[in-house]
């Protein structure tokens, strides 16, 4: 079945929907008809493109950074010092950089970093199911963006040709950066304070601020995705509150 | 000369390497060639792309919506409360509100309101020779955006029409917005806390956060835009340090 679209997919209810849903609003004469430029999807990272299993992608590279940096901590020290250490351990391996130089450190880490138990590049551990949607939807006129909780500047490092999406759509939790007119000429160095943690409710206001307009699809795999669902399914249905009654 | 990119241009030095500059980052043969998705153009709106006097028309648009929620105030009350006054104002005036309310009370004021000296709607007072140089660069294969001090929500009521560009690369000052699903469904209500001003130094660090690549082009009129701009030259310049030595 060459003409399949999604030949990675079972057949199941699920992919008839999104394939009867490509075909409705990509149709001039369907009354669920979609204009190309409103066409947005937006997808989760984490869990949803790629593994977040055994332990999320970026928290690795802090780890290894953090040893290369000359202060090694393990994932069991993490777990016991909490959110305190999680901060110490951003600021120490995301913080205090220029945005070159990050960039620099994350590739390097990607190109010699395996995944645990595939054993293979994490770039390498993507969906395929997933990749044959974000073809199917950019082919027919979607713009497909990435709201993670990940950070940006990593995500961005390898995403874009993974999945085929410019920088400026791959949007995640990002710190502030401060502007400055080194020796090498301007520059921005990123800092420790953490201005948006993309998750839960802060995502519809990411999707707002990034793209300014109300997505039609949105794919996510866990309560923190839930907010970003919301705010995608209103424009799709005719009576929002029979599906989802407000919560109480 | 119905083949001059800029009609509306002076013969100028100015003009004559703009029109050199275009023609030699989309010139495959050229030293200087620039692949497509690298062509970024950054500008700055309020008196780079439209009039900033007398007054920003955002001011305005605040000062009339202020009077029309029973609190007026006048722009002599403002100055001479000072940021205080002006923060208070923003509160009540881009505050408190749904991000489709916000946008409904934009597009109403842009319909009735009129530039004190022109008499023409706001929207109206663009420059000519700007909206040929956005054209030029758009049929040049770049993509524009505007980084602006104004906000992001105001600009995209009308900027998009006026400039031919799509919401996402309209960014401008952002306050947070608060997401909750209310009767009507899900939505995202306005607050009177300002997470982004989009002046000075901050412009390159927006930059980077919404574009990810570093422009080719900028443009702005003031100080506010001097980081800008900055970080946009080092791409071009060969030698920084010898153009603008770092400031001590």
């Amino acid at each position: 079945m060459s003409a399949d679209p999604l030949p990675g997919w079972r057949e199941t209810p699920a992919k008839q929907s999104i394939v009867e849903f490509v075909a409705a609003v990509t149709d001039p004469g369907s009354p669920d008809f979609v204009p190309e430029r409103d066409r947005i999807a937006v997808f989760d990272n984490d869990g949803t493109l790629w593994t977040e299993q055994p332990v999320y992608a970026q928290l690795i590279f802090a780890l290894d950074r953090a040893a290369e940096l000359g202060h090694p901590t393990s994932l069991e020290e993490l777990h016991a010092g909490g959110m305190a250490a999680l901060i110490k351990l951003v600021a120490l391996t995301h913080a205090g950089i220029t945005t070159d130089e990050f960039d620099a450190a994350c590739r390097n880490w990607l190109a010699s970093a395996r995944h645990p138990r595939f054993g293979r590049p994490y770039p390498a551990t993507v969906y395929q199911p997933m990749l044959e949607l974000l073809g199917l939807l950019d082919r027919s006129g979607f713009s497909c963006w990435i709201f993670s909780g990940g950070g940006t500047d990593f995500m961005r490092t390898w995403a874009g040709d993974v999945y085929g999406l410019p920088p400026h759509r791959v949007i995640g939790s990002v710190g502030e950066t401060d502007f400055r007119v080194g020796d090498d000429g301007p520059e921005l160095v990123k800092s420790a304070t953490v201005q948006v943690m993309n998750d839960g409710p802060q995502k519809p206001s990411s999707i707002h601020r990034h793209v300014g307009q109300r997505p039609i699809v949105a794919a996510g795999n866990t309560d923190g995705d839930l907010a970003m669902l919301q705010w995608t399914v209103i424009d799709m249905a005719a009576d929002w509150a029979t599906i989802h009654p407000p919560a109480a």
